[in-house]
Formats: structure tokens, sequence, C-alpha cells
């Protein structure tokens, strides 16, 4: 089976390497306006040969789309162009609007809407490991419209690489993702961009950072080009979200500006419940 | 050399254990409220022997008070008074509240307030390590006020557990630690918080959760006893952090609400220069 992966990034970076170390694919063809990533990628051994797009559909069977979400909704019309019996999926992290552009078109049944839940906080060819989806969940989304084949060629794939897949609506999906995904992004900006305007003796914060520093601010080195249009796609949820979040927050500043510790303890208890769902 | 630990729970516990391990002391004798602790503690070979406050006082040369910082703060008058020739020193986040207690003692001087900047989101004598120190930072702060022997115990009991020191004022610790750990618990709280009220499908979180949510809420499982006295004692500057965070929050909210994908790009690009600093 032969994969083209366009956008060699750290998801379809990691996708190849993943195939290619199961031996589910025989080839990997890469296709990237960015020279230095298809120069990265080529010698990582990530992809065995660089292509135009239109040659790299017509000489592979499954097409991975992996750019970010905003690129990946512009070219998909000229890929479902280019595409008689192939398979195409998307890895993206809003599925709500890359679905209704696929459902334009008269080729839609050849294209199979996934994510699958994995993902660091770095990017390029560099950053793709050949071990990132083992034991993640995966998300294709609005299957009934999918054609039967192409359908099982993206569920065997996503099974031969150890995931497990969760079947949802590509709306559920933007709603869900907002919650466990966007908003912790979000978050973790906004706490290093509040770290930068507060501390501005930098030694101090290298010195006496400890885990829980870094592991709250640890996402906010994510790619900004890759973020931006995921929250400009997801912009309803994650407003949604992130008022709740704000909202939040004001209840932590206001326990403390009324000197209230059996309220603030009460949050925090609150917060704990967490527990019950991650272990 | 034996020591006494003053609550043993992670922090306490985990000091016992890594002394033992490190061959630095030749008993650990535990005084600790809790009946469950104190048996866990002797199961686990955290601690030697439980004794009460005063005769585990009498019976060691070093004394780590390792309690929640509102009840190490009661404790250190009553400790000081009992204190001939030991060392008294903390382990609490916060250190300008305790220092001016001690201040108040005529044996101030046997006290070393300290920090070792390591944590987990666990607690108890369960949750206790012998590795936790290791290439960590930890902190003396107001060291002029002490006596030379007792500071130079405490220097070399740190050293020898692999950590490097910093020293610093009680006021200036306070204010960097409200940025690189506690307005982290604060937003992982929140972040829980925000999940709990708006995700009522939890399957959906479980399922879905991937690396980064994990790590975001992480410390929202921090335990509320330790962490409610350390938020009020270090109130001023966590609402100064806080408030800086919620404007923060407030610039990502207006980029989504306007539409504005250029200052998007602009907040997370000036979020990506904590690369400099965490690598």
């Amino acid at each position: 089976m032969r994969l083209a992966v366009i956008g060699i990034g750290l998801m379809g970076g990691s996708l190849a390497l993943s195939l290619k170390k199961k031996g589910i694919v025989s080839k990997v063809i890469g296709v990237d306006q960015n020279i230095d990533h298809q120069k990265q990628a080529l010698q990582l051994g990530i992809v065995d040969e660089v292509m135009s797009l239109e040659d790299a559909i017509a000489a592979s069977d499954i097409i991975a789309l992996a750019t970010p979400v905003n690129v990946a909704e512009k070219l998909l019309p000229t890929i479902l162009n280019l595409v008689n019996k192939q398979v195409v999926f998307d890895l993206g992290s809003t599925k709500e609007s890359i679905v209704n552009v696929a459902n334009t078109h008269s080729n839609k049944g050849r294209f199979v809407p996934t994510h699958p839940m994995w993902g660091t906080e770095f990017s390029g060819p560099a950053a793709a490991q050949s071990d990132a989806f083992i034991d993640k969940a995966t998300v294709i989304c609005n299957k009934t419209q999918i054609d039967p084949d192409a359908l099982l060629r993206i569920e065997q794939l996503y099974e031969q690489l150890g995931m497990h897949i969760l079947y949802m609506d590509a709306i559920k999906h933007d709603i869900h993702v907002a919650y466990v995904s966007h908003i912790s992004h979000i978050t973790s900006f906004a706490l290093a961009n509040t770290v930068l305007e507060k501390e501005k003796e930098s030694n101090a914060i290298f010195e006496l950072a400890s885990g829980g520093f870094e592991s709250t601010v640890r996402l906010a080195k994510s790619n900004a080009e890759m973020w931006v249009p995921i929250f400009m796609q997801n912009k309803e949820n994650v407003l949604d979200v992130l008022n709740e979040h704000i909202s939040q927050l004001r209840k932590f500043k206001a326990s403390l500006e009324k000197e209230n510790p059996d309220y603030l303890l009460e949050l925090i208890q609150n917060a704990n419940k967490i527990k019950r769902i991650l272990k």
C-alpha cells in the first residue's frame, strides 16, 4: 500500500513513521510546500520521495491530509477532484468545517474525516514519532457518508496502529475537543503570557520552575500556525468553554478577595472530582 | 543523625525516604495527628518510630516541619520552645508568614526556612518517593538570621540529597512562587471545574482526553487541605497574578469574538517565547 502524506509535520510525519514501522505501507510519498521540511523528511526516512500534490495522488492508494486545518479545508476539493479509487483521510483537530466542505463534493464518499487523539507541543518533521499512536483513541466522524471500502481501509489502518476507534458526529466532536483539548491549550498560552508579562526575572522562572509549572505551561510551546485556524474554526465552542473558565477563575478570585477559606476549599474539592475521570 | 518529621505526607515522607536511602540519617521519628498516616508510614518504612511532638524533638538532632503551612506556622513557636541545639527546618510553599512567626521567637536562629521545589499531585505517606529531590532546586530564605551551624547543617543535608540551593528573601520567594507554582495550580483547579461543569458526558472526557488535557489538569488532583492555606497566606501575590491571568485570557476571548486571527497569532507567538525559558 502506498501512502501520500500532505503536510509532513508532527502528525503526518508520525503517521508515516508508524505505518512504515508496522509494515503497513510499502512507500510514503511526501507533499509539503516547505522545502526544509521536504529535506528533513527525506533525511529522517519519513518519506521515500517528495512529489507535487497531483503526482503524489496519482502514485498512491491512501492519502493522509495532515496540514493545518485551514489548509486542509482548502486542499480537500482539489484532492477529491483528482481521486479515483483512492481513500483520503484527514487528521485535523476540528471536524465540522471539513465535513461541510466534503459534503459539497461528488467524491465525498472517498473522504474519511478522522482525528487521532495524540499530539505534542513540538512541530515539524523532526518532532515525528514512530510510536505516537499506540493505545490512543482516534475519532472517525459521520461514518454513514463514507464509501464502505474507504471506511474499512482507514478503520483497519488505525487498528493496525494499535488505536481504538470512536465514532462521533462531527458537530459533537468539535464540542468535546473544545473541553478536552482546545481550552487546555488556551489556558497554557495565557499562562505563559501571564508569567512572561509579570515575571521579569526569567532566571527566577528557570531556577524555581518545577514539575507543576512545566506541566501546565508545556502546551504553550505549541505551533501558532497550527492552532490559530483550529481556534478560529471552533470559535463558538471554544468561546463557550473559555467564558465558563474565566467565570471559574473569578470564583477563585472572589474566595481570595473575601478571605473565604471555606469557599476556596469547596472549589478545590470540587476540582478534585476530576480524579474520578483521570487516573 | 536522628531526624524527626512533623507531618508524614508527600513532602515529609519523601524527605525521610531520601535521607534514609542516602544513609544521611540513622533514625526517623514520625509525628502525625492522623493515625492512618502513622500506620502507613511505619509499614512503608518511612519512619522507624512514631512519637508525640515533645518526645520526638527530645530524641532528634534535626526536625523537619512538613505539615500544611497553616499548621507549620502554629507549631513553630512550640517547637522552638522545646529546641536546644537541634535544628528545625520547614518545607512549606510560602515563606514570609512563617519567617515572621520565627522572628518573634528568641530561638529563631535554630530555624531554617526552606522550600524544596518538588511535588506531585498526590498526597499522604503512600505518595512519598525516595528519589524525589535529586537534581531539583531548594530555596533557603533569610539566611543571615540563622545560626551558622544550623544553616550549614541544612545546606549540607540538601546538597547530600543532590539539590542545588537558591538563597532568597522570603518576600521575594513568595512573589516568585505565585508565578511559577501557585497560579499553575489555580488554573488547573479552575480548568477541572470548567470541564466538570460543562462536559456532562464524562465518558467523552475519559475517551478523548490525550496528553495535553492530562498535563494541564493533573494538578487539579492536588490536596485541598494543603493548598487552601498556601493560597490564603500568599493571597496578595496570587491575586496579582490571577488578575493578570484573567486579563490574558480575555485577550484570547477578544481575538475570537472579533474573529481576528492576526491578534490570536500574536498572542500565541508571544506565549511561544516561553521556549526560551523552559526547554
